[in-house]
């Protein structure tokens, strides 16, 4: 198991990616499986105890069954996609710390020794890193769409094709995960100066103000924070982005990881698999997906509430509860990591747990009907 | 480690347990190891990620340290306890099963295929069940307290030997664990009728009124939770528990297993063992233990909130802060097996994460003293 929490060397040929092809994807994305659903409902209150009593440990089973269209599914085969991106916003002065740590950070999650490393090897899922601009032999995805992005505070953050190109990465490391055997997907990103990002486009989809969706990122001072307000208001000042075209909000104020997680969401949601969402930015990516693609929402599972202001407002916008809070603010993945055992155990109980009628328990059928 | 779920037979001789040896045990109970406290903290500082970003679980592993004396713990050796005990009171008809429901779950227990077998062999956890007057080839540990309580509508439920004997009998079910190896014990617990026994404690010890500590137990309509309120209210009238001697409020309101957890939970302490505590019937057990030994309060971790109300009070009365909330209502443990994971997820990044120095990242001391 614990290779598990080290990634390989990758080098992947990105096709072309245009708006017809982005929109064929997105065609494959289908209801969830409603008869998966209601079988697993049933089991569930055939099980020895008193019906619902597990509460969202029940919801997510079911779920996870519509999603798979298994009545009894299991997620064996499990990845967080780690995706990282440099921010020409960072030269604002918007993060605590300077824009090479995204890099630094990436050779670390190389070693296995970061944070989501350690996550990923305890729950047993594998970590694909992906990012741009690193030496060709550091066992990550290299992705080579562009160095990072432009200052959205002074222009557009990536132009219309790399958007679509980045987005398009993301669908790919999807599919060559699939095709290596993947049950559930956990979204993980690094980039100095994302929450930045993350916070314009909350804004620019949600309508709210910048500050109600903008928060310290990896621990800004007072005055910092309200550099960052202002650079927000600014850039969408300047860009009038148009909510109701997420591919423009997206290339105006995103970031290339943040693009590579659409792709992620829109290519696993094809694939009928779980998408773990984590914190601010990984919701925020998934926000733009969902715009994109209402159908896309079934796929995803909120992992945690992160202490970023943005987060809520993100997971209301699409009707996401998370299975907890625990003050994180890390990013890269650990918070949708450390769901997955909730995952396996609520798995677990649907499979295993004995029937009423097989444990030959009294009052099992007035109970059950209640 | 499929066998870790399933209980094996034990038969404990248990020792005669009075005041003086209740009062000896909770001398034992020490405060917690501020060296291996901070020890810990100074570590999470130089991590590779912003400080404090963990959060919970930056503070959870730092208590783990504390609570073992090692300022780089882990929890290998893991117990669920699981305690059954028959109630009088539900004679009146408070709940929605029948009396009889309790041994039933109990065998299933030793079969190992309900709830808590399942959430226990995930997390790697052995289970150790506890219950009474039950075929002595049963896998399970038998206690020869007393069948069941009285109904503690008309008189108290235990005697006050009776109560010593069952908190020895939980003393003693950890010491003999502890001789197996044991790192960390979930408190679990099933009978039907009990959460009217945790109810009528939490009131008796909080002073909070009956309507504000008593739920829906199994899933009990208005009517019987209407009749579930007078039974607790005219069981308080014909107590006069005082609340400033936990023994005399246990023994008239309590249960066996209830008792036993409080041994539990002082046992555990003694031996600097973390001790998870699970739903509201655990958790009324915790109370009362930190009503008799206020030191043992630092050795508890609240697992979850339960959907039961007056959980809510109980842990609010120890200032203790639950992990997550999952609407569960079941008990056996559950909860607490389902924080197990997230303990463990807590230690090893203390242990395995790099520090900034080993990753040789930037502005790492321009950080770490903010």
């Amino acid at each position: 198991m614990k290779s598990q929490g080290v990634p390989r060397v990758q080098h992947t040929d990105t096709h072309e990616w245009d708006d017809v092809r982005l929109k064929q994807m997105i065609s494959h994305v289908a209801p969830l499986n409603q008869q998966a659903q209601d079988e697993a409902r049933r089991r569930q209150d055939q099980l020895t105890k008193p019906p619902g009593s597990l509460g969202r440990l029940e919801r997510l089973s079911t779920h996870i069954a519509g999603i798979t269209g298994n009545p009894r599914p299991h997620l064996v085969r499990k990845a967080v996609i780690v995706m990282a991106g440099d921010h020409g916003v960072a030269a604002e002065g918007v993060s605590a710390y300077p824009s090479e740590v995204t890099g630094q950070m990436v050779r670390s999650f190389a070693r296995g020794r970061a944070a989501i490393n350690v996550l990923a090897r305890r729950a047993g899922a594998r970590v694909i890193v992906v990012a741009e601009a690193l030496p060709p032999e550091l066992p990550i995805v290299h992705r080579k769409v562009a160095p990072g992005t432009a200052n959205l505070a002074l222009g557009p953050a990536m132009t219309h094709a790399q958007t679509l190109q980045a987005i398009g990465m993301g669908c790919e490391v999807i599919e060559a995960e699939w095709a290596r055997g993947l049950d559930v997907v956990c979204l993980g990103e690094m980039g100095i100066g994302n929450t930045t990002a993350a916070s314009a486009i909350v804004a620019a989809i949600t309508g709210l103000a910048v500050a109600d969706v903008t928060g310290r990122g990896t621990g800004i001072d007072d005055a910092t924070w309200a550099r960052k307000l202002k650079v927000i208001e600014q850039a969408l000042s300047l860009h009038k982005p148009n909510a109701t075209q997420p591919l423009d909000v997206l290339a105006k104020l995103g970031g290339l990881e943040i693009a590579g997680l659409v792709g992620v969401v829109l290519g696993a949601a094809a694939r009928r698999i779980p998408v773990v969402i984590d914190g601010f930015i990984a919701t925020a990516a998934a926000l733009v997906a969902t715009e994109l693609c209402q159908a896309a929402r079934s796929y995803l599972i909120a992992a945690h509430r992160s202490v970023e202001i943005g987060h809520h407002a993100a997971l209301e916008r699409m009707e996401l509860e998370p299975l907890f809070a625990l003050d994180l603010r890390l990013g890269e993945g650990t918070g949708a990591a450390l769901a997955l055992p909730l995952l396996d155990a609520a798995l677990a109980l649907l499979d295993e747990m004995a029937t009423f009628e097989e444990a030959g328990i009294a009052g099992a059928l007035a109970i059950t009907t209640t």
